[in-house]
């Protein structure tokens, strides 16, 4: 795909979520706050809309699922037994003339690519001899070598990954600053990803408490109390929405990396054995979650990782195809049972599940033992920006007939209406006659069942646009005939036709169409 | 009403919030952490229940409301233009024998009340003259006239509040720390109640950025994006639910005043002149809501504020009588232009409005302002305390007939039906005969609409106990008629009567019973 098209896609995204009250960047009176955005009507509908059908997909349609809303401030313990204190770094680099700070491995990884790019220019131009002056075929082949030498020494640094292997691979590499082309730089340090905040309002020495960077230990530290009070059987899974916060240096592509996001998470907790087939079975389950709400297969598909935590049994990420390439919106991790171990070992208290089934190699019950977990985490966010640019078309339709027949183009969001932030709009066709009157009364007689919007002001015409614009599968016109016989039309979003019924049908016609179960039907 | 029983009666809500899965303390197995709590299985279905009541009948009933969701990260200044940085303080000071902390304003506070009640209990023994030995009198006399100055003193200082005023205060009165008597005090001074964290990981320099202390200014600085995004005219309104921080020194009453929490606040921008009409229809409406989801009207009550802040032209909170006390559950506030004229100053963007409505004073359009606002401000957690208080009943009932009557005390949660975490228990008399799997049948046939608990184990008497404990509304008992004819018995939860119906009927029976549109048809 064509670099300068993506972006143009990208922006084309960014521009209507701001312009139709999707997404705001945040504090924008204030020339915004980096890698941070604010919902706006239509974007904070969409969001709950997309956070209730995850909800109910887990904690309705499965008996065994059930959910808590944990805090985002935990006890600083929860993040030393994460492992998160030790190791959620990035190494950074400060450059001291422009006293700017960059991630050194992103600095070794651009090296690396521009390197591979220099090797392909020189291979290209010794493919076409007469580019090549007499006597020189030598300096190309020796500046290959040498630039092939020195990703191989990069590559290996990467691997490393230490803060000094990747200060070392700077300097051997002569690696400068983007624009600025300065060497001059800082040792590399690792930085933590944790936001802290003040511990406590009455002691100055109490430790800092972190904003949460992940959801699922509020899953983890609960695990017992949800287990017990709920009176869980294992298998069984704990399902959360929340807030989370990571100080991301490198921060881009809009909604998809932010410093504060939204995670969807859910642990299934089961016994150690069997992890396997429960992951294929999640792995399974969550793809079709994201077929059914309307992201097409071929846009969508696995990716194993290639590194494992060493505490891990397996990891899938779900990518979807961004207009800036496939990537991740949700992840399957087999986690074994490292962390209800490590809270077991910090806590001193017990992470136990005493399992009644009979075990049928021994004839007696499973007994105790810390469960294994299997985690479906999901970006809202991400999962917000798949929905959106996947629902995001424009398309050259035809307008009338015969001589007044003309194409033009519409900008149209197809999302599923479901998911649309308003079911249906009401436009009386003129603002006399008791149009207006007789609209507001559909608009009450419905309103205790749908999001619904009532709009008078400019021609019929422009008001549809308007709703294509944000979604709305349903436009109801009322017109002189409905004074008559109490008829109104309905126009289809994306076929665009209209059909004409009694207002007594409306109600039963949009229920059908926008209902969950629609979705929950394909799951 | 007696201390001792308030006291027990909020201990029973906490443990049976533990207990039944609706609110645990944080990282409890790190021994938690201080006035920060989390929503278990049936609380965050609760909560979850509120918030969506509360943001249909904001967004969804009335068509000149429309949602947001604002980041919990804002730009610094926000917090300098609403005035948090300069004036949201708490007066602290510390001991220096036990090195700890108190605000001063409460000590201050304490020590008057203490004044009351001796000057109370003095003149309670001059009422009964024996009892005051004969040439001490005067002495009394004295010492209520003493009291009765300091409490003078100690009044002025707390109008004046500085930390100065306080710490003389604290000197002069030779208020001691509670428990060791020690007077060795610091100065006070301000301690700001907004917690901070990182601004930048790049920049060292930043400054650093605050956690929302309320989510008002996120409505705020999009009032035009989302004037202009969702083309809205005045009146119009803007409502959010989203967490925010403080870092309170005095927290206590459970998660009545936590240090993490969640507002659900709307802010309605009128034209100026109009707000005292406007205050009027919210304080009006938002009391109806509280009525209708099933908060008594005798045990909620309006409480004007004493002192107004300087912008302000009106503020009443609603407030509702925990087991500790009529308290806060909602604040509604006249705002003036204070606000919007602040973000404006300080960030030099115009916010303001072109009316074309036009002023039959002058016959022409309203023109350009900046809008006033009336607010509507709840606590999620304080709605949810409220609602538990309320629905905890311990109630005796008798069962049985003839020599088999007794009578027995029940606990159970009457939940307004919209409301409760679970709609219906699928219970299958015994666990064979084919039962279970009848059971499981009317679950998957109920699961796309209802939340549902599908339990087999234990007798039916005992499940139907569980299911009172979480305000579960019915119970669905399958027994061998049901194999034979497709009936089943739902118990009503509020009469244990039992009303024999078919399969078919179920979910048009509790559909009804569950659906918002009942408080909706009160509002």
């Amino acid at each position: 795909m064509n670099s300068a098209l993506e972006t143009t896609q990208l922006k084309d995204i960014v521009a209507h979520a701001k312009e139709y009250g999707f997404v705001f960047q945040s504090s924008e009176i204030y020339d915004g706050l980096a890698a941070v955005y604010d919902y706006g009507p239509n974007g904070v509908e969409l969001k709950n809309n997309l956070k209730r059908l995850w909800w109910e997909t887990m904690t309705q349609l499965h008996h065994d699922v059930v959910g808590i809303d944990a805090a985002i401030f935990m006890a600083p313990q929860t993040w030393e037994a994460s492992g998160h204190v030790a190791g959620f770094n990035d190494p950074l680099i400060d450059n001291l003339d422009s006293k700017k700070r960059y991630r050194a491995d992103v600095l070794v990884e651009e090296k690396i690519v521009a390197l591979q790019k220099e090797i392909e220019g020189l291979k290209f131009k010794q493919s076409i001899p007469n580019s090549i002056p007499d006597g020189t075929w030598n300096s190309y082949e020796d500046r290959i070598s040498e630039a092939e030498n020195m990703i191989g020494l990069l590559t290996t640094a990467l691997q490393i990954g230490t803060p000094h292997s990747l200060s070392n691979a700077i300097k051997q590499a002569n690696i400068s600053e983007p624009g600025t082309g300065s060497t001059n730089w800082t040792e590399a340090r690792q930085f933590n990803l944790m936001y802290s905040t003040q511990g406590s309002a009455i002691d100055a020495d109490a430790p800092p408490v972190y904003l949460r960077p992940e959801t699922a230990q509020g899953i983890f530290v609960n695990f017992l109390n949800v287990q017990k009070s709920a009176r869980m059987k294992i298998p069984f899974g704990i399902a959360q929405i929340g807030k989370a916060f990571r100080n991301e240096i490198v921060a881009r592509q809009f909604i998809f990396r932010m410093r504060e996001f939204e995670q969807m998470e859910m642990q299934f907790f089961v016994r150690p054995g069997t992890e396997g087939e429960w992951y294929d079975t999640w792995k399974a389950a969550r793809r079709r979650f994201h077929e059914a709400l309307g992201l097409p297969a071929d846009k969508l598909r696995f990716h194993d990782h290639d590194k494992l935590a060493h505490y891990a049994k397996a990891a899938v990420d779900i990518e979807y195809e961004f207009p800036f390439g496939f990537k991740e919106i949700e992840g399957i991790h087999s986690r074994s049972d490292f962390d209800l171990a490590q809270h077991q070992h910090l806590s001193r208290k017990k992470q136990q599940y005493f399992d009644n089934d009979v075990d049928p190699a021994t004839g007696k019950p499973y007994g105790n033992y810390v469960p294994y977990v299997v985690e479906t985490s999901v970006g809202a966010d991400r999962l917000f920006l798949a929905t959106l640019c996947q629902a995001f078309a424009e398309e050259t339709i035809t307008e009338g007939e015969g001589e007044a027949q003309q194409t033009k183009t519409r900008t149209v969001l197809r999302l599923h209406p479901a998911l649309a932030p308003v079911k249906a709009a009401i436009f009386p066709l003129v603002r006399k006659d008791g149009l207006p009157e007789k609209a507001q009364a559909i608009f009450d007689d419905l309103r205790f069942d749908f999001r619904l919007v009532l709009e008078e002001r400019d021609a019929i015409g422009k008001r549809y646009t308007r709703q294509d614009l944000i979604g709305t599968p349903f436009c109801i016109a009322v017109d002189h005939q409905t004074l008559e016989d109490d008829t109104v039309t309905v126009r289809d979003r994306d076929s665009r036709e209209q059909v004409r019924m009694p207002i007594a049908e409306l109600r039963r016609y949009i229920s059908e169409a926008v209902s969950f179960r629609r979705i929950f039907e394909k799951l």
